[in-house]
């Protein structure tokens, strides 16, 4: 998660005076609990942990796979087999796996107007062209997708695959709605483009995972569609340990690529810690706790803004995840807002990193509800409240 | 670690019944020892263990960056800084970002013949062309550098850099000379060629670091060289856990790049275990003990080979390391022998999997000493010996 989405005031943003709203790191209370300790500390003296310090299995520790394929079958009414998982190094690993192994440099990748800061820059690294897709308050916008499918048409460009976070998106926190998710899917078979499916949000829905829209990889019965999970958010980022589902055939070739055989598998000592924390049922108890923590750390933000924000100021209104979106009143530039706000001991990201065309997002600021205090979420609010009335 | 050398052959390779002389593992015996366990244990109830689950600081544990520096400059008499290195998930993670920004799509990447087949895996994973530099028992030949440059120029190529295993190199367990070497850093600065040394067997010196060449970074002095090292092989490669050395803009560059800023560093969880086990010293007199463990299996190994090989076998004769290359009689192919081998109930590497073109490999195959236990190396030289002499 970048500390860098505007380097200069990534210090201060995490630094101890400040309220960081900046970024989207998992609430430091949750991280170390004595379940996980105690986890760890039995696997150091059984067999699996002796065999997680060895090169791993490569396509990552079978105890897991179980696990996930379990848990995604009986959420998502699937048949996948543990052919169709590979466990991944965070999300990061996957989607920078894809782009490498699915896209040449010059491909057109296809990112949500705004998108998450990262992705972008692993795929501007890898030489690919990105083309933005506007959003709303539903979501990635259909006829937008039409619109850039013929264009690229026109222009004889190749598009390698559409990048999307349709849950409780990074940065504004929006949903993708059923609907459009099925128009989406559609959309995409007719034109042969491949859906990359991210995420990572989606187990940290406040009302469960039952009341969310069907996955892309569901709705595309596999086919043509990548799914990236990740235990970043719900358990622990520095274990960096992720999930990709695909087509057993697809799996195959990232389990036989060059960095899967070389490292023997994605940090397989970590992926045990989870694989065991996952098998004990801890972690599906220790999901639940989370969806209330952060429920109550989105109403609190989401109430300090309608007490402190004059009406100029429009928002998101999530039902999951770690972010809110703001857009801020004619007149005010997000860049220097963020500025102002940062002197005055709120840290905020703004919008323009996330958008392929920087303008597009000037006026925009996200807001991360995930790692500040209760209090300190109210007290950043009202801070940025009294600029924006000034 | 590839197992993938000849995928059909590693399920058996690996199997209880065989001999595996196969893969470059570590000795399983010195994975989990009393002193690791406690040092995780330890961190478990320590701030810096909470801090290593959060997102990481991008380039890397401070504690194991400030001990590498002390080490490489002690060890190489150089004065590095902290700016000039960055913690990698091993060495596949420092490989593969090289790859992938140091080099477009269709550019040239020099390998000494034989290589580390993983790495060429990867470099063909980015669009990378691959052209081998033959080899002897002196390590890369300079004169076959100067050839390659100039039939390169010739066809209009670019060289995105040379990739070599200097030390106790991945296949053949030889070490460049001190000589070839310096000549080969000239040959590299006058023609402006970007060497990338992986050192990964570097700290498995049976005579200790002192006896060993100059490193490129050294003679090169930091300009157009990246160093990469690894815990993999000194401590345990499930924790995936290594180093890159470079410039220091060229370090940023890294530290900036899409994976680093979204992964928030590479493995915090278990860089913090090797940081800690490093600044007790622990590491350090661990080595000691590898070294004169995996000296012993080696000299086991040649005293087998001797006694056991007909006089038309050839091979390597390694001072460090985990791997002997053997040169096989005259209408031998390296691949029918695997088979034969395996069927004996011994795994070997056959040769032309490290080869840019493979027949150049068909005579050879690659033993390692790393994993066997010594009886076994004994046994599985003494039945290759039998079915070579009959």
């Amino acid at each position: 998660m970048s500390t860098n989405i505007d380097v200069e005031s990534a210090p201060q943003g995490t630094g101890a005076n400040t309220i960081s709203l900046l970024l989207g790191h998992p609430d430091p209370s949750t991280l170390m609990k004595p379940d996980l300790q105690t986890t760890i500390q039995q696997l150091l003296s059984q067999p699996q942990g002796l065999k997680a310090l060895q090169y791993g299995s490569e396509q990552g520790a079978p105890t897991l796979i179980r696990f996930l394929v379990e848990k995604i079958n009986r959420e998502q009414g699937l048949a996948i087999g543990a052919a169709n998982i590979m466990i991944v190094g965070g999300s990061t690993h996957a989607v920078d796996m894809i782009a490498r192994l699915y896209a040449n440099e010059g491909d057109v990748v296809l990112v949500e107007a705004p998108s998450y800061t990262d992705s972008l820059h692993i795929f501007r690294d890898h030489g690919l062209e990105l083309r933005g897709l506007p959003m709303d308050e539903q979501g990635l916008i259909p006829a937008e997708l039409v619109r850039q499918i013929t264009r690229l048409k026109a222009e004889g460009k190749r598009i390698a695959f559409m990048y999307t976070i349709p849950t409780f998106h990074n940065p504004t926190g929006v949903t993708l709605t059923e609907e459009r998710k099925r128009m989406i899917a559609r959309i995409a078979q007719a034109n042969g483009i491949r859906i990359v499916e991210d995420d990572v949000y989606r187990d940290l829905a406040f009302d469960g995972e039952a009341m969310l829209p069907t996955t892309f990889y569901a709705l595309m019965q596999g086919e043509n569609v990548f799914s990236i999970g990740s235990f970043s958010k719900t358990l622990a980022p520095g274990l960096r340990v992720g999930w990709l589902v695909g087509k057993a055939g697809e799996i195959e070739n990232f389990v036989n690529c060059g960095t899967t055989q070389m490292g023997g598998g994605a940090n397989p000592f970590a992926a045990q810690i989870v694989a065991e924390y996952c098998r004990s049922g801890q972690w599906t108890a220790h999901v639940e706790q989370l969806r209330s923590l952060y429920q109550r750390r989105c109403e609190t933000t989401l109430a300090a803004l309608k007490h402190y924000m004059p009406s100029t100021v429009h928002w998101t209104h999530p039902t999951g995840g770690f972010f809110i979106w703001l857009t801020l009143p004619q007149g005010f530039v997000a860049a220097d807002f963020k500025k102002t706000a940062l002197a005055h001991g709120v840290a905020v990201a703004s919008g323009a990193g996330f958008f392929v065309h920087p303008d597009d997002g000037k006026r925009c600021i996200r807001l991360a509800f995930s790692f500040a205090a209760l209090p300190d979420i109210e007290r950043g609010v009202q801070i940025l409240g009294g600029l924006l009335s000034g």
